[in-house]
């Protein structure tokens, strides 16, 4: 097999990290299979997402890992962890307390309008409910 | 309102592209919920999205505007565009024939052992079942 078709065809989990050692992840509701939240991964929260069954992931903003929940509570228990074709992007899904910071079920609770030129386009709230208020937990 | 705070509040869509002009994109099957994709749009592409309401993306490695499914005749009909909590992410929802290069419906068609070091992390096969003959259509 070329290197290309090995990467899509095995079964030994080599995720391919960026530049900065990180990898995508996208992170989904185990129920509802709503997206809650994007973010990265680094090799250690890849390692403690696997070995825990906790999500991990890294900050870009405060430069370290981040246990999801640590502060919050919420933290995300991992039903199902999968990688892509060519093993640069982690799907995970999730039994989930709410995964927002803004206090939020979801991160994507905006739609976007269809059909109108970009320039012009508007969004309106969906799923936007608070469920919690960051005040309190942060 | 803080910058922040108006970024995540308002219903204006601006979206935050990173230094090579891209924001990351992740479709899912708007009937399972299953993530299907994950790929970058650049304006353009986020520009056409909207206004036609079939899923663009920028084709990094032929670096140009990929109307998905030019070649393969699998378009995306997007029911749903959503953005998250700080504009750098989209969430399409696609009534979507089968999504994958390899002739899958999605992408992610492998899930990773979990509880195992990750060094010696396997993987097993879901929703792996070929649906067409990528050799036929590209």
């Amino acid at each position: 097999m070329t290197d290309k078709k090995d990467l899509e065809e095995n079964l030994a989990f080599t995720p391919k990290y960026d530049d900065e050692g990180l990898i995508p992840c996208i992170t989904s509701d185990t129920d509802t299979g709503k997206v809650l939240m994007f973010a990265f991964m680094n090799e250690e929260a890849v390692r403690k997402t696997i070995e825990t069954g906790e999500a991990h992931y890294w900050s870009r903003s405060r430069k370290e890992l981040w246990y999801k929940g640590a502060s919050s509570g919420h933290t995300q228990k991992v039903i199902e962890m999968r990688t892509d074709c060519d093993q640069d992007c982690i799907w995970i899904k999730v039994e989930a307390g709410p995964a927002c910071h803004t206090g939020r079920e979801t991160c994507f609770y905006r739609k976007i309008e269809l059909g109108e030129a970009s320039d012009d386009a508007k969004m309106h709230f969906i799923d936007a409910e608070k469920v919690f208020d960051p005040k309190d937990v942060y």
